[in-house]
């Protein structure tokens, strides 16, 4: 048994809680995987005083990170306090000290990860960061070595929580956006301040390090295109119910001749997709790769608990390294210089509400003017004649290029038979023929 | 850019052609990741003249396994010819010349698993078999990197697609057995000969490997209680639909207090189940961990490119040792010499079928024989009384030992109120109140 392997924590909240936790109710299990014990040796807070639901002993705790970072005898530094600016530096610090480092901060990997993960390998260091996309759901793992041997086309997540769950209630039981949100934050599913994800940022930090992975390419952040939730409107869902789709926010990022796009938008999913099923406040990724085909990876996308198992089972990663004597040599560097794919190289169906005047030839107006740019549909839907001579028309597209949509709508807009399209999503997977009996035709 | 690495492939079937597309075809992504490129020397065939759907070149064909494991040039070998004895004889042979070995044999694994990873050690070789469980999905990395760091409690798997394809049927569509297996066949879901996947043998033998891996112990195949879902009758399943349950074969492993029980069997699955979604041919693995609560791996479970991923995987996985100069350092022997549960240590919910007299009393008189073994109902149903005075009643009941249930079972079958016990399966989830219009109770 080789002596025990100290840690130093970098933050003590929700993540560093039940980081010890894991760590010490599970010694013994770590100790026959590694041979050798792991133990906590320090722990970074901002007050020592306060009161906290782990155990332990106040002299473990420091506000100067200057112990944890310059101390000889850790070997591996687990950052867990959350922040970019701070954290970034203290990273740097550790990897020119020469210790490992393991975090679950997805805002720092989306926006520094490739040059931090330069500077642990320029150090023969290892940086792990599992638990910062998905929580306890092994993903990147599962993509960087399960699935080493396949190329991946497509990935699609549902890798926020929060958002996840206020459209299941919406989805399910038609409950109103702010009633949803006002039930997530009472359950600790949202945050007081929801903004980040509501808004699909926090989406979209996950799926910047995960097109990175999975196409092994430079995404950078704000190349990540976002549409958050907090307009959506309870019809459009029943619309895509009656249409066999439900509305979820979906990264999205996709690889097509070495050129990629990476978005985060809500999306109506096929019931029949795998990810359709991912209820409340779990997370999923779904992987389509050209030799395995669709592969799916479930499971609990944040929590104390969950995501430290994700941590842990890097550090259990980075022990076994410097047992191996390996440390900083797994990492494999991007293939390829990131090209975006131009709006026409980008193919969705997509879902259409109008707005329309109740006269002889609306459609046959808007009919033709998607026939003139190639695009047909897969569904239509006409509601009855509202108030003041208006209907409302639902349309599905087949495939169709993204300029070939945008010109659509504009062109929509100026249709003197359409008075506003209300709303557009973008469609994935195929709903059949689920409700072909509503089908209506003008 | 490090030589080449040869591989000898013994088998040149469905997973060995894969194998081969699969390496030509993604040579640069391999050489990106590995440094080197990997190449397959030669292929272990019955007849070298045969016509195969891959193209190869017939030098690179040999009859003769020596061929292969003498040759001083192939570092791996890759065993998908299937069968236990021959391969068993090669794989050994082929750690004495310290050759790695990557197998998609889950026939071999079940049976012979644990000797062979001990000989691969003994010689510093790595042995992988990835491919062996759930075909596409890298479920067995999941399980021993992704969730190294938690204590596994439970492990349920849909890790057979012939039996999950024709249940699909026979849920869905109501389609007999019989017809099913037919379809299956006839899409080449299913072999002519369907007795190890329909049995539950096929799946019995990819739960002692999932079972082994997930609680650190050395299950034996026979220790694996198989039922097959020949007999199952559309009845049961039809009210199975009505009490919110769906039927699938499920592979379950438990471990408790360092007990464990690994079985195969038709299980009602809540249709909130996670595994209640997984159609048609296709497999998926939920694991409960203690820390990271519920996760599930779905993906393809056989067919000749998703395993070959897998198999290629390993590859990757044994050249990236090799460049490290670590093979044979990386599996973990088994913590606990298996303890096997008692009858009163194995814990379910049941879902019971009988066949009754419709006389005062009957109801009775069985709820007082369960309430006498402390089984109490969750639901039950009453369909209207059939010809000759005869009605079925249909429970379900709430957690019970199963050597209560058996006992229940015995004394059932004794009761004169009780024409017959028709069928029990092992429930699993909660169905909540999805039909509790339909409950009726005499």
């Amino acid at each position: 048994m080789g002596s025990n392997v100290s840690v130093g924590l970098l933050g003590l909240g929700v993540v560093g809680s039940g980081v010890i936790k894991l760590i010490e109710n599970h010694q013994e299990e770590l100790a026959h995987q590694l041979g050798c014990g792991v133990n906590v040796k320090s722990v970074l807070v901002r007050d020592t005083e306060k009161t906290r639901d782990v155990q332990i002993d106040r002299t473990f705790l420091t506000t100067n990170p200057e112990d944890i970072l310059n101390d000889p005898e850790i070997d591996i530094i687990v950052e867990v306090m959350g922040g970019v600016e701070e954290s970034y530096h203290h990273i740097l610090k550790a990897f020119s000290s020469k210790k490992h480092v393991v975090t679950a901060n997805k805002d720092l990997v989306a926006l520094h990860g490739p040059e931090l993960q330069e500077a642990a390998t320029k150090n023969q260091c290892d940086f792990y960061y599992e638990a910062s996309v998905a929580g306890g759901i092994p993903i990147l793992r599962g993509i960087a070595e399960g699935l080493s041997s396949d190329r991946i086309q497509q990935v699609m997540g549902i890798v926020n929580g929060t958002t996840n769950y206020i459209l299941t209630k919406m989805n399910n039981e038609g409950m109103p956006y702010e009633d949803a949100l006002k039930q997530a934050q009472d359950l600790g599913f949202a945050e007081a301040d929801p903004t980040a994800d509501v808004e699909g940022l926090d989406a979209a930090r996950k799926m910047a390090i995960l097109g990175r992975l999975a196409f092994s390419t430079d995404i950078a952040l704000e190349e990540v295109e976002v549409n958050g939730i907090k307009d959506l409107d309870l019809e459009d869902l029943k619309y895509g119910d009656k249409l066999g789709y439900t509305m979820k926010l979906i990264g999205f990022a996709n690889c097509k001749d070495k050129k990629v796009e990476v978005n985060v938008q809500p999306t109506f999913l096929a019931k029949s997709h795998p990810l359709a099923d991912v209820k409340n406040e779990y997370n999923a990724v779904y992987v389509y790769g050209e030799a395995v085909g669709e592969t799916m990876f479930y499971g609990p996308g944040a929590g104390s608990l969950p995501t430290a198992t994700a941590v842990v089972s890097d550090i259990v990663a980075v022990i076994k390294n410097i047992r191996l004597g390996v440390n900083g040599r797994q990492s494999v560097a991007p293939r390829f210089k990131k090209q975006l794919k131009a709006p026409d190289q980008r193919f969705g169906q997509y879902y259409l509400r109008l707005q329309v005047k109740d006269e002889v030839g609306t459609f046959s107006k808007i009919s033709s003017l998607f026939n003139e740019l190639n695009i047909s549909f897969k569904r239509i839907l006409q509601t009855p004649v509202q108030k003041h001579q208006q209907a409302e028309i639902i349309l599905v597209t087949h495939q169709t290029s993204l300029s070939n949509f945008t010109t659509a709508l504009e062109r929509l807009n100026r249709l003197d038979a359409v008075i506003k399209v209300k709303s557009y999503y973008k469609v994935e997977g195929d709903a059949k023929n689920e409700m072909a009996r509503s089908d209506q035709s003008l």
